[in-house]
């Protein structure tokens, strides 16, 4: 399996996953301005038209995109490091927390706070947004270790999103709850370690354009 | 099952995909300001704290929330109908296809644009979003009668979101491909009857307001 990634971007919730089933993938990086395979200039377009990561190439070929696709995939494909509950109405409630994820927190809220091309107004908006959604997260974490009985890849994606709080004006931590949440998570091997690495190839990244 | 409705919400996906599998269901109806069942005046943010709809009350009494996950939820429960690959990777693709409806179109481009309360530069934000996406729809329905090989949950999910058009300033007779999609699905019967019903009673609703 090859997963198109950029470093800290949503993309390490794969990551995270692939680590915590501890599966042998390629990591293809992505240059998320020029939307350039940064290791061979290949235009990422031509693997997802929007230019957004992740997507995964499986060993057959075939090419995912969306995180609540690819991450289920990466699930399935691994089953025993039981990432997702394999059918039933836990399956359902894990894409329901999928879903709530990439629509409610990582569009409305994060996407406009993260991007530097949106103007004041959208990223008013997407903050208006933000204490309603994770007050709700609030009130289902308080007494959970994760969102369903274990750890999903709900939570690398959640992990994922709540993590770029810290360059936005949301303060997580009016939210104790949520807080103690991704402390816990942090220290789980697979978080840490895939979190460490994107973390170092992102810094390096920011101080080459500083100093270019 | 309860489905809880707005009409011409995105609940609407759901009406249909119950329609398309002939199944029996309760329509509680939302009324989408006051987040109050309209029968009894009950506050729909028990059942979904967010106060959007759809959710589903399955026969057993569980409440699920989200339209990825509620549309694969029916398309399980009535298999026969064949509303979605039943495993591997169609249904994968299906659930890449619901997470892009989802994310990219209904919550990026058309949720700014339906709330009276968003600003003027969020709607802006959100109309700049549109034309990458509608165009990477337009090549992928050139040519395919559905999404995927046959009619699926996210058909209806995509017709019920493009649908909302009408009422902003996005212009899918740019789009051929689209738009003939859409004129092929408004004659599928589940769609033409789930479609025509809100509609009544959506319109009854404006005219009620604009009388009071």
């Amino acid at each position: 399996m090859q997963l198109y990634y950029s470093p800290m971007a949503c993309s390490l919730a794969t990551r995270i996953s692939l680590y915590e089933a501890g599966a042998d993938a390629e990591f293809v990086r992505i240059d998320g301005r020029t939307k350039q395979v940064r290791d061979d200039g290949r235009d990422y377009r031509t693997v997802n038209p929007l230019g957004l990561v992740p997507a995964i190439a499986t060993d057959e070929g075939l090419v995912l995109t969306e995180n609540a696709a690819i991450l289920q995939h990466v699930a399935d494909r691994f089953p025993s490091a039981n990432l997702a509950p394999p059918s039933g109405f836990e399956r359902s409630r894990l894409q329901q927390w999928l879903c709530f994820i990439g629509t409610e927190l990582h569009k409305v809220v994060f996407a406009p706070l993260l991007d530097a091309k949106a103007n004041e107004g959208a990223r008013a908006y997407a903050l208006e947004k933000a204490p309603e959604r994770l007050s709700l997260l609030e009130v289902h974490l308080g007494g959970r270790e994760f969102l369903l009985d274990h750890f999903t890849v709900a939570d690398a994606y959640l992990f994922t999103v709540l993590g770029w709080a810290v360059v936005t004006p949301i303060d997580l931590s009016k939210y104790p709850a949520v807080s103690a949440y991704l402390g816990r998570l942090r220290e789980r091997p697979s978080v840490r370690r895939a979190a460490s690495e994107e973390r170092d190839l992102y810094l390096a990244e920011q101080a080459q354009r500083k100093s270019a």
